[in-house]
């Protein structure tokens, strides 16, 4: 039996698709077919499934059997329904070809406009259309889209002709320019056509729909589609459908228009009609940014009554979807028809906006809404803004904006409220480069194509010239979460691409230099200005408090001093999952040098009894805010040399004295430092003398550390509070390392007890980041002197289960992503197969030895959705990540609990 | 009920013991009750249990319930037995206290002879015995050993007063010191004795007798035990045995002697009786060393029947026990008494002669046989002799002796074979402590005691000035396969301990001066000789080929070239297990260098096509001496860094060239290659770049590589010899990766195979290193294009899974063992709970998915016995190891067969 590819939206009698078959007709079709489902008005069309694409590109490009029939059968009838033939020399059918994923992908996929003109029907649509120049317009853009998209040539080619003309006539808009020299610029551009494919352009409209077809197909195998769907980790099986429409014309006069437009505006979540049109145009010209579009507040005086469907519309989509939604619309000639619905993309701040009223307004419950946010819009509602109270603590923002006036730059469209710092490149790939390279970096781009997406998702934030709210740039930035400045040619900016260099306000900056973008207002300072995190939203903040209820799995914070924990607590942390100590120590270099040369442990101790009073007071600022909320302390873990100079500096210092005339004596000091450096330096520090193994080697630190942190303890019990101290001890690998750490541990905090006269609770637990520790966890967690607890020690156990070092495996890490070894960073993500499974078994086996073990994870991963998910899985009982991570993995522990039910 | 704790043996009716109470009344107390049952001449006594001493030891040095009265029942019928009392005023029972482990401790534990002499008694001795020096003889050495053994104050204290009186005598011998001297030294002892411990010599026998008991009961746990104990992986909950036994005098005159024997000789395992005693002597007089004693042979013609009724004795030991013995006797007044008999310690060499002798003499199966020899008795036969022909190759041995006699020092009694060469020191404490800095060191000692031991077993050899063939040196030096030269003092060398130097021949050999022993005839060399290792004697080689036959897990060599494969196939290797090929780049710096600096692939392949003649030629070797055994070979591993400089050595170059005026344009190139260094370099360099890492990053190399292993086969195939090449990845932590290099090697396969019109069987497998591929080995394993072998890297496999860089533990592994965190070090023998689980997981599921999978190990601890049972264990098909270990790999093979039957 042949399968059926294609499927008609004519009306709401005759349609065969609606809004849940999206894997099999894209998002863009199933939602045409909703839509005429629901009566609204859509031009009459067809999609041909995902199935005939995937046949396609599995079978080296051919047609599934019996799609070709199908494809003229529905066509017949689309033009019985219509009343017109494709491409007749009489008031001619025209369609639009676009392509229709699963999963939306803005920009990425390709459009054919205008598909059925040759030279003979757009004679034809010119009589029809009683309108010659909207006619040769229309074919200009067909022929220009058609070169581009179906055989490739860039369009460029095609737009310096369309310039040079403009330019020749003095006029500025494509609307100026006459119909006859429209005409002769189609035999231009046919020439051009010919010249760079070596045929004529093609005049036969069932090849030309058939060429489009296999070129909409063949998109989703672009590169620029292939790093977008790998960035956002959808499925490259999937498919893209194809959807063939009737055209409808927004070039058509003054009276037509094209534009988009949101339910709700999705940079605040505020509920109005939020878009943008032009007159006179059709559609790309409003996504490409090209001219500036209006806002659809125009439209409301210009059009009311269609401004008022338009708005109905919205509202009724809005119900039938549940969600904020993102329409393409087309006016001909004073008629309104709706090209498409989907999910509108919004900033995180709007998503939490959205999502708040939409429970407020009972269109969905409190999970739906938890569920409706995704960690990243959160992680967007988080990002920073200028901290203008760096520059002036006392001075008002306003006049410290005033200040930097000779800075500025002026202004553009802010896409979103973010504000962004770097150096401005101005092209995508050096952009990576520099980003690659850990430089912070803004791209500049006269506009965004989709081929500047690797830059976008590089660099810290994105400014155009041209460009409207709605434009490729805007829509990207606000997607993956960038700051963005777009149009800010209207605010006096110049951006030369091809001189590396932006010009305004009397200032040029080159590639290389400092620039910020603020989204608050949209303007741009020739300088590196200091940022600050934003703060929360109160819709998302609420909405956070509903994960709370709901998760399973609790969150803490890695936070090393009080105002860390402070801002962790803010964001809703339950406790310290991972106070480093050794920041105590790089403060203090002097003593752990005396430390560390100590002759005996008589010395050694002199100097770590120095070192108490200084951790200990660390830690009491830690007890006095945690408001008695678990405080997990890890005892000192790096290498010792990390606290002497490197041989290599030793090394050009003495030498460089040398140079100078200093003679060897002269220079003994520096002789014995680099005789002891070279004595510690070890092949693989991260294997080496660190962790527990210090503590073991020099007992008297983990005296110290432990009697810093019980005196600490009873000094806050003594003002009336409450403290819960948890003592971690890093790199176990054997239990008896545990032990030999834990009876040290013990026997200070009885100590402290009994010189105190006070009794506190406390637990005493390890750091699971040594593979071995992972697969005894049975013999640490059990028996009397078992471990309290474990932490998951993620950036270790990911170095020593996969032999990656953290520090070098960067660039063999990018290559294999690249080639498809590695899906995800195993430093960003827990790698689950291995790492995930050792994890599992110790989690296990821990809890089997000792039901009362708490089991967290305090690496990086810990504040990774994707990890999140996983550690709850596995039965975590929290995650613990930085203070700014804390609200989104509130949100993923939410996830998590709801999505695995 | 109250225990039994002491157990008689006084005749063969009045025997309580047996030979299989051992770990009740210990090897010698066991021993002893057996040879009473046998009827031979032992004197009546009685043994302790091991379990009142681990009563003793565990509650806190108090006897267990009733002990005390049974010791006193025993010794009321003991004394009722020989008619005699316990320290009588008239002709007094003495007897001896020795300690008797369960496993022979040599010189480790304490004995007091003598016991029950007092002020009184000793009277009466001289009165029974007729001879007063010999009365006050025994209370001498009675009171300095039990000042010594019970009471902790060193012997050196009287024996320096001994000396002293000698010296004033004028006397050489112990026996030529007269009775009325002695009697006053005995005075002058009691008083040390009251200086040192503040109270009088006891008088009461039966406390003499309690306080000895005891003293032996916490010798268990002097340092020097525990130590020996840890070194021998002996469990320290066995306890120690207390024989207490009627005293014999081989110190009654010139009828009387004392001795050991064996009942083969213990070097070469050749079947004679072998001996040493000492006229008019005590037991301890031979063992310390003291008096250099006289052979065996001398015996037969002084006092042939007492040798023949030795000889008889010793026959029947040996039919009883089914071993060689290692005996004890005494003469008193020309009567022969055994005071023990156990299994002989023996050289490697006697050890596989004595085995095969017994198996031929049918006291023995095969099996038995394999199980009698140690690996340690292979390792030891494979100590090292000095290679002559290294000095001179065209000269005879003898001539080349002649030719170093100025640098001979003369010679000594070798107590076996091996020689050894290493720098002098003459402690034990400083010997150790060198020898952990991986220096070669030989112990000097003027004598060895049982403190000495540390530092015996971290040298290469030892060297003493006094003592026999059965002093404390030459036992030990046996035990632990240590090259050993004692008695050097009738050689004509002088050590002296305090100037920290010896002399001898006109030569003065100072502390750190490097010196040769030679066990092959004694002498002793002030150079640094080459050595070379020894010969397997035809017995080992035949024992080994049993071996073979029994053994159920393979043995194949880890060997780089082809003489060391064919050392590797003469000592029995079924092929090779790891043929690493680094050491081809190592030997062509310059082209390595090219390869890693070239600026893209091609200029990469310029360099890597002049490798691929080189290592193909390599291969060929390999191959050529295969028989068509398995060759693994390893693809390309270390890190590229290794291939350069360091950043250290090019800055003091670079420094050095400035020092002398070199401007930095002229070291332009030094600063272009430290750029290249330090962009290069790697903080953890073991979790880097490297492995298949570098195959999948530079594809080229991996391709030349694949190349010259199977151009090499072709090569060899047309010689019309057989090849099986087995492709190794290195590093693989992801399938993929596996499969990435899968795909070359196989594609490179095919090719040669088309171009060569040869087809040739190969298998491409991969290192098991990374925790990861462990965890994963269904996966790597499994499906058609699964891998075909596996082999653990056991090396990395301990880094990542202990987080234990080999390059940099070595300090903190030595502080876990002092401190018991580790047993042994992970790098000897494999970490069976946490890496050994891995193991096990791996081969489980690996094989589960691929029931053909090849599975071995190739690191260090493929050749450890402990590590071989346990591969043998978990499935293993074979270990492989470095040549010389492949010998005692097929022994321990065979013993993990028979012992996990």
């Amino acid at each position: 039996m042949i399968e059926k590819y294609v499927y008609k939206f004519f009306s709401k009698d005759l349609s065969e698709g609606k809004a849940d078959m999206k894997p099999l007709l894209g998002g863009k079709g199933a939602n045409l077919a909703e839509m005429i489902n629901l009566g609204l008005p859509v031009p009459p069309g067809f999609v041909i499934s995902t199935k005939a694409c995937i046949h396609f590109l599995e079978k080296n490009e051919t047609y599934p059997d019996g799609l070709s029939e199908q494809i003229d059968h529905v066509l017949q009838e689309l033009e019985e329904f219509m009343g017109k033939k494709l491409g007749d020399n009489n008031d001619p059918l025209l369609v639009s070809v676009r392509s229709g994923a699963v999963i939306s992908m803005p920009g990425m996929m390709d459009t054919v406009l205008n598909l059925g003109l040759n030279d003979s029907s757009v004679e034809g649509l010119a009589r029809a259309s009683n309108d010659s120049r909207f006619a040769y317009d229309s074919y200009r853009r067909f022929i220009y889209m058609y070169a581009d998209v179906v055989k490739g040539v860039s369009k460029e080619y095609f737009e310096k002709e369309f310039v040079l003309l403009k330019e020749k006539l003095g006029v500025e808009s494509d609307t100026d320019v006459p119909a006859k020299e429209l005409k002769q610029l189609i035999q231009k551009f046919k020439q051009l056509y010919k010249e760079h494919l070596g045929e004529d352009f093609p005049q036969d409209p069932r090849k030309q729909l058939d060429d489009s077809i296999r070129a909409v197909f063949g998109s989703w195998n672009t590169k620029r589609a292939i790093d977008y769907r790998n960035y956002q980790n959808i499925s490259h099986d999937l498919g893209t459908a194809v959807n063939v429409m009737t055209m409808v014309y927004g070039n058509l006069g003054e009276t037509s228009a094209t534009g988009v437009a949101f339910t709700r505006n999705p940079s605040t979540g505020d509920k109005h009609l939020y878009g943008e049109y032009l007159v006179n145009a059709q559609g790309e010209d409003v996504v490409a940014g090209i001219r500036t579009p209006i806002s659809i507040e125009t439209l409301k005086e210009s059009m009311p009554k269609l401004y008022e469907e338009l708005a109905a519309i919205s509202e009724l989509l809005e119900q039938r979807y549940r969600d904020m939604q993102d329409m393409e619309f087309t006016i001909q000639q004073g008629k309104l028809y709706m090209l498409q619905t989907r999910n509108g993309k919004r900033t995180g701040i709007a998503a939490g906006q959205i999502a708040y009223d939409f429970v407020e307004e009972e269109l969905i419950s409190k999970e739906e809404a938890i569920l409706r946010i995704e960690p990243s819009d959160v992680e967007n509602a988080l990002f920073p803004s200028v901290d203008w109270s760096q520059i002036n603590p006392n001075a008002p923002i306003k006049q410290v904006k005033e200040s930097l006036k000779d800075k500025s730059l002026g202004s553009g469209l802010a896409a979103g409220a973010a504000a962004a710092t770097g150096i401005a490149i101005f092209d995508a790939d050096k952009a990576e480069e520099y980003a690659n390279k850990n430089q912070d970096v803004i791209l500049v781009r006269v506009e965004t194509t989709p081929e500047d997406f690797h830059g976008m998702a590089a660099s810290n934030g994105i400014l155009t010239m041209k460009g409207g709210l709605t434009s490729h740039a805007a829509i990207v930035a606000r997607q993956i979460g960038k700051a963005c400045i777009v149009g800010s040619e209207n605010g006096g900016i110049s951006i030369d691409a091809e001189k590396r260099e932006m010009t305004a306000n009397g200032i040029t900056v080159k590639e290389g230099d400092w620039i910020t973008i603020d989204g608050e207002d949209g303007f741009i300072y020739a300088d590196k200005l200091p940022t600050r995190p934003a703060q929360l939203p109160d819709s998302i903040i609420t909405i956070l408090n509903w994960c709370d209820t709901t998760a399973k799995i609790g969150v803490r914070a890695n936070a090393d001093k009080p105002d860390q924990f402070e801002k962790a607590l803010d964001f809703g942390a339950k406790g310290i999952g991972l106070c480093r100590t050794e920041h105590m120590f790089f403060d203090n270099l002097d003593l752990v040098r005396g430390m560390i040369l100590a002759k005996d442990e008589s010395e050694r101790k002199h100097y770590v009894d120095q070192l108490e009073p200084i951790q200990r007071e660390d830690f009491e600022g830690l007890f006095d805010v945690s408001g008695g909320l678990p405080v997990i302390i890890r005892l000192i873990d790096p290498p010792l040399h990390e606290f002497l100079p490197s041989e290599e500096e030793l090394l050009i210092e003495i030498y460089e004295e040398k140079l100078k005339g200093k003679t060897d004596e002269e220079l003994k000091e520096q002789y014995n430092m680099l005789d002891v450096v070279r004595d510690m330096k070890e092949q693989n520090p991260m294997l080496g003398l660190r962790g527990c193994r210090l503590g073991i080697t020099m007992p008297v630190v983990t005296e110290m550390q432990s009697r810093a942190i019980f005196k600490a303890a009873t000094n806050v019990l003594k003002k009336g509070k409450k403290v819960y101290p948890e003592v971690m001890v890093p790199l176990v690998g054997f239990n008896k390392e545990f032990q030999n750490q834990k009876t040290i541990i013990d026997r200070v905090a009885k100590e402290v007890m009994e010189e105190e006269n006070l009794q506190f609770k406390y637990l005493i637990g390890t750091m699971i980041e040594v593979p071995r520790a992972a697969l005894t966890s049975r013999e640490i967690a059990g028996g009397e002197n078992g471990a309290e607890f474990f932490s998951f020690g993620t950036n270790d156990l990911h170095q020593m289960t996969l032999g990656f070092s953290r520090d070098d495996a960067g660039p063999f890490i990018s290559n294999y992503m690249d080639k498809g070894i590695l899906e995800t960073d195993p430093f960003v993500s827990i790698e689950e197969e291995g790492v995930g499974r050792l994890m599992k078994l110790c989690v296990d086996e821990g809890k089997e030895a000792n039901p009362k073990l708490e089991v967290g994870i305090c690496g990086e991963q810990g504040g990774d959705p994707k990890s999140i998910d996983f550690c709850y899985r596995i039965g975590l009982d929290y995650v613990s990540c930085s203070p700014f991570r804390v609200p989104i993995a509130r949100l993923a522990a939410a996830h998590a609990t709801l999505k695995n039910k």
